[in-house]
């Protein structure tokens, strides 16, 4: 493999798609609500990206069965609403400064082929604390896009920071083919898999797609996070008292020093 | 040389053959499990794979003669058995991550053109103990190849565990062109080559081709082995006593504070 | 994206134009100084170059809009003088080996397509001292342009001695297309953007090129910069009391080793 | 630049011309041999190989004028000798894995289309030990060179042992042009440049070529480097008796932690 490619599985006719991007990153709070929205969705995997600027192993996906890295794309036809769906999520970003370039480019050569008008990506925002309501950051790849701020309660990225990764790449590069991007960060932590902000993002892209979807799910995946981090923290606590008591009555390494 | 390529010394005519591969990694157990079994069978050299992806130097081979760094293809004609045998043994993986997936790519090339069907790669997973009797552990890339883990007596990878380099690239990219791969791994410490994890490996590469091998010479190998780490233990030993006794009998370092 | 690239705006008639080079680099002292010529002149952006080399962030420019990092192409069409001028400024420099050949070569040929004859590339010099009259040191790429070290007051670099990144590799390549090429370094601390070096860098290209810029802009940032530096300092005096303040009446560490 | 090149001045007619090789490396051996070889014999440059491989600077090469880092060509018509020469002298080699395989690729292309049969590749090899007689070790890509190791007083590597760099890979790919290649290697301490290595490379080379070399300005940068070695031994031993004077006379840590 040279280069990064698509295999398809199918070509389905979407009508009007919106691509809706989450790929791995800051508190995975991208590539969750990518697979939230899929899993809620019921929406259909039609083609994956490899490229060998993914890192350089498989992952044993089921019953000992191995499959390459990879980025997917899903589709949702809406019977309701105007815009089609089309999901991507990933594995893994890529590992290199180009290999990243040339995936965006890859993706946005998709988007084109299914005549994508909008892009929204989707990432985490890190701030090293716990919100109780995460707020959600945005920037957007047009002017005309401004409205959307204030009507889904988005607040602006500060002038000249940066948004790393394909979040931020693909909407830089959707400018030049004319798509429409957004972008929204979720307020996270940052060190781990964060679904309430996750929640947050997706609650701001189904009311911009007018859509219905159940997101109690990520509630569930949100306690069962806190649940894990109390009890590690009990653990913790615990080792820091046993540790505390070993060198209140250890010898010290002193009285080690002999020699016979 | 700007990319990687297959330099042929022969073409033989195989019938029906089975790739083999083990290259360097963890323990050195594939490369080593491979070296075996082209000494044990005899096996002949007849391709060898250059790549600007290796490490920029060259190995002094034998009388002050050097080559380049290189993975070598052997074949075996069995004269009882169905299949034929391709074994690959390798000096280095690919440096590079896109390399990786390059020379991947062209160990999947030469598999088409000898009409390979099945690909067994063999490499170590690290466990940092010494075991007497070191378990494999297996994956494979088609569903259909879910009897050998009984048959052979091979464990099950954890879920969304990742194999790293050629072993697990190799099964996933041998997907794509319909050729069945098995991945087995021994049990190794992890940080010196394992003869007796090559030879777990092999009893099941034995069984499952239903091949004659001798691996007695894997005992000896092992055997000696085990001798130098005993020797460099004992010679560890040795220097903490030393180093004690210097402890003990030595002027401190403050008392070597003068000047004149 | 998978090479470097210029994306125009529009494609000017210039008459003998001068290219004149500011981007990133020791005490962004080039990319203040052709900012500033921008700026002073009024000149007008005319091509874009992007480039998979560049770090793989995008970044919010202005009200949540969002752009791909970038270096710009700006033309000034001079009345009174005989060459016009293509002034550049970047985001950044590329960010691996091949990339900043790869990028210098793309600004070359925007170069050769313009029919430019003399570049001038601007840079930092790192001291790290502070200095009231940063001096000028500079490079050229052929002896006929030995003359301007002493016209412009511009000190010769050691012999042997390195210039890193674009301000020396384009004088370098455009030697091989007969542009004649200088380098001009202002001395800097290195460690923050230095508005007084890149004035006296200002001051020789205009003498070099008899245009009429107004600098004083550049004295105002020197002085916001200086007014920064010494609140920082100050905090810094104030947090160096406190802590010995702390130190002086806090518990000691042993204090505090108590269970129960 | 996207690829590596060589630039011609112009193209000898050459009779069986040697390549010899002395590209920066360990103690910078191989390149001072092959720089004293060019000017010793005052060999006439013909060619000049640029890389996007090579690091990113330009160096100032005399008199304020810059140039890109390159390898260079010369050539030499002896007069008496069978052999005219070829001599290869560089600022860097590639920094990144894949640039040297390309680079040796390209200097093997010079080679094929100058008809060089034979390549003499020099460098160092690093003991950490000042030798007064440094050895030389060698290596040969093809079994008929062997005798030369008796012949030039010339000692084996060892087995297995690695040539890293240019001095290796190009007589690793000689051998696939039938160009028959052997490498030199200098004992010497690495740390600095070593023209006693220099020397004792050159007087195997020219014992080979049958040539008429000085080599007596091998020895005065010898001297002139043992004298610089003395002095900085000096000043270090003279910095270590301040040093302990000071910790001896000043106050301590302790005496300073005073506030107010």
């Amino acid at each position: 493999m040279k280069q990064s490619y698509i295999k398809y599985i199918e070509k389905p006719i979407l009508d009007d798609p919106v691509l809706i991007v989450g790929l791995p990153g800051v508190g995975n709070v991208g590539k969750l609500a990518a697979e939230h929205l899929i899993s809620a969705l019921n929406a259909k995997l039609f083609a994956v990206l490899f490229s060998p600027h993914f890192p350089y192993h498989v992952t044993i996906s089921e019953e000992g069965i191995i499959r390459l890295l990879n980025n997917e794309f899903y589709y949702f036809i809406s019977k309701e609403q105007e815009n089609d769906l089309i999901i991507l999520r990933g594995d893994y970003q890529a590992q290199t400064i180009s290999g990243q370039y040339e995936i965006a480019g890859v993706i946005i050569g998709l988007s084109k082929e299914f005549n994508v008008k909008k892009i929204i990506t989707m990432g985490g925002y890190a701030t090293g604390n716990f919100e109780d309501l995460p707020k959600v950051y945005g920037a957007i790849n047009h002017p005309s896009l401004n409205v959307w701020f204030n009507k889904l309660d988005i607040l602006h990225c500060e002038i000249g920071s940066p948004i790393v990764g394909a979040a931020g790449l693909l909407i830089g590069l959707a400018k030049f083919e004319k798509i429409s991007g957004i972008c929204l960060l979720g307020e996270t932590p940052g060190f781990l898999t964060d679904a309430k902000a996750a929640k947050a993002l997706l609650e701001r892209v189904i009311a911009f797609l007018e859509l219905q979807v159940d997101l109690s799910k990520l509630d569930e995946i949100d306690q069962e996070m806190k649940d894990k981090v109390n009890k590690i923290k009990e653990i913790e606590k615990q080792k820091g008292l046993i540790k505390q008591l070993k060198e209140k009555f250890a010898p010290s390494d002193k009285d080690l020093s002999y020699f016979g």
